[in-house]
């Protein structure tokens, strides 16, 4: 049972986290201070550190948050023994996942932070490398199961395929009227299948 | 015929210009400052605004430059009567290109150009916008001259080609010891030649 005090805490956390969220999003991580997210979470700036230490803590917490987010739209994993027609619907359920996921601000915020990821020796660089790791693993352990041709490695196919997924999500913040995501994905989709079963069966 | 004191504007501009890109990929855009063009770039603060006007102006000025560097790779256009195999062939050495780009510092500032480009009222927005319309214009000109099957528009699989060279592009920068970009390029090759040409003529 969670005391008063913990529960309070928990939501001020929770509050702090989003108002950073929003404006890591809106004006990039080193343009926010801690009195721009008291200001906007209405939990004392004193308190941000007690919270979350280091601004550097901060930026840490929204992205644990935001891979959180993202997780829960791919928790999916395939059977040992999935057989080629199960692992295409799998894949298929894969790319819908994505296609939720470019809905969610989160997502937005995870293109962001790339460009802070980027530097030498900025703190989320090692947890970035881990989540494409991690994304990766997850879409190779699918493509595993389709009878891919000779030549074309689930590893390698893998880096293609979440590359795609990020470049189609840009292109689209950058450009929402004029990119449609699901056909963009539903095309890469078609690549897949057609590489994986030429023969339609 | 230029003279001599175009010639050391011309060259002033020039060393500007690439002290601010190597400023702007390595600190970001709104962390540099015209001190710090000035120092590294060897020419006097006072003269960066009579080249460039302000700081947006030397933003959009990098741009350029890099569009410039960008587009001497990508220059070839299919003929109007290119067949299927010229056009294969064609989209060969697009897909050559993007791996030499790859390698070009200026596309990584391209990169970290990006979330500049997302904010709202960016001066560099639009044109981000346009540029990204280039690339996916050219390379449907190419996938246009492909045998695709019905449902699969050159539009559309142009977006899902480009977000791939972007998104494979990134995770590169981030991991060069995960991944290999080159095989990431000739995976996603494979795909469009399986279904664009399913089959192997």
């Amino acid at each position: 049972m969670t005391t008063r005090r913990e529960q309070t805490s928990h939501e001020s956390s929770e509050l702090i986290l989003r108002a950073a969220a929003e404006l890591f999003a809106a004006k990039g991580y080193r343009q926010t201070t801690f009195a721009d997210v008291a200001e906007r979470s209405g939990i004392s700036r004193g308190s941000i550190p007690w919270h979350f230490g280091s601004k550097e803590g901060l930026l840490l917490a929204v992205l644990e948050r935001s891979v959180d987010l993202i997780r829960a739209e791919l928790i999916e994993e395939p059977g040992e023994l999935a057989a080629p027609k199960e692992a295409e619907a799998g894949f298929d359920r894969l790319m819908g996942g994505a296609d939720a996921l470019f809905a969610q601000p989160t997502t937005k915020l995870f293109v962001t932070l790339l460009v802070e990821a980027l530097e030498p020796g900025s703190p989320i660089h090692g947890r970035y490398v881990e989540i494409h790791n991690t994304l990766r693993d997850h879409c190779r352990r699918w493509l595993e199961r389709l009878p891919l041709p000779p030549g074309l490695s689930a590893e390698t196919l893998a880096v293609t395929i979440i590359g795609a997924g990020i470049g189609i999500h840009q292109q689209w913040l950058l450009a929402p009227d004029r990119v449609d995501p699901e056909q963009a994905l539903a095309a890469l989709r078609t690549l897949v299948t057609a590489a994986a079963l030429p023969t339609g069966e």
